[in-house]
């Protein structure tokens, strides 16, 4: 992950999921409506997806992109399928 | 949400969620390898949708359950099934 | 899966989804343009969703919803969490 | 998709989605368990999963591969991303 626009991006996202997280620890403690709690998991998960294609397209730009340019970038090509396939599910 | 065994587990697990996403920041922070970062992620996902699961269980040997026994539950099942549709997605 | 509307519906959805692995099938056959046939992809895994969402909502209504009047319908319920935990990855 | 073996291998793979495809609609006629069902929705959706991360696969090592060598690549990569969230959710 470099620095930069994106770095601060992703901190961004990820400080406001703690945030989630937080929140979600206060309703199962105050034993608040179980389809409420469901709808702030699913708005979490949500949000760190986004936070993971956000660092996808960074590591695409970045890492597999140069290694296409020096080599065929074959490996850093199957390590993202690998990656992407996991995350898919 | 009701509380006992299950309170307590559900809150455990955010809790350790919570670690999964401090750890993330410190991850994104030192600029670690972006395919380390997107598995972490994977991991806090499954984790999230793991404590979705079981309040979704909890919640239908309860309300819906309840629901089921005192009318024909209709309502109750429509909800359930929104619900499980958002989180799939 | 009781006869009625719901099987007819299912019926019906099912085979729209065959039409579009059919079309998948010429699409690759005729080397079209990955993104367009991902797309179509993702179409028809959306369909067979929506099409097991119906399944699980009538499954609910019927089978658990029997189960719990009669029993308390754990074995039930415990099944449907363990169907949604596989349906959701 | 360019021709060859990596299409070959799709076309084979979506073939047998069309065989499950049409054991689901003979499941759902002939009133078999919904139980049942929903597991064999779950294979048919995890195997188009399967083929769209093979076809994935071959678009990065070709069109964006190409797209990052003669160019910089940027609307090949969000493209890709675009269609990876699609295909996530």
């Amino acid at each position: 992950m470099p620095k930069g626009v994106d770095q601060t991006e992703s901190l961004k996202r990820l400080q406001r999921i703690a945030g989630q997280i937080h929140g979600l620890q206060r309703m199962v403690q105050e034993q608040r409506y179980c389809i409420d709690i469901l709808q702030q998991i699913t708005a979490a998960r949500r949000a760190l997806e986004q936070v993971g294609l956000q660092i996808m397209q960074r590591h695409v730009k970045g890492c597999v992109a140069d290694a296409v340019r020096t080599t065929h970038g074959t490996d850093k090509i199957r390590e993202l399928i690998t990656t992407i396939e996991r995350f898919v599910q």
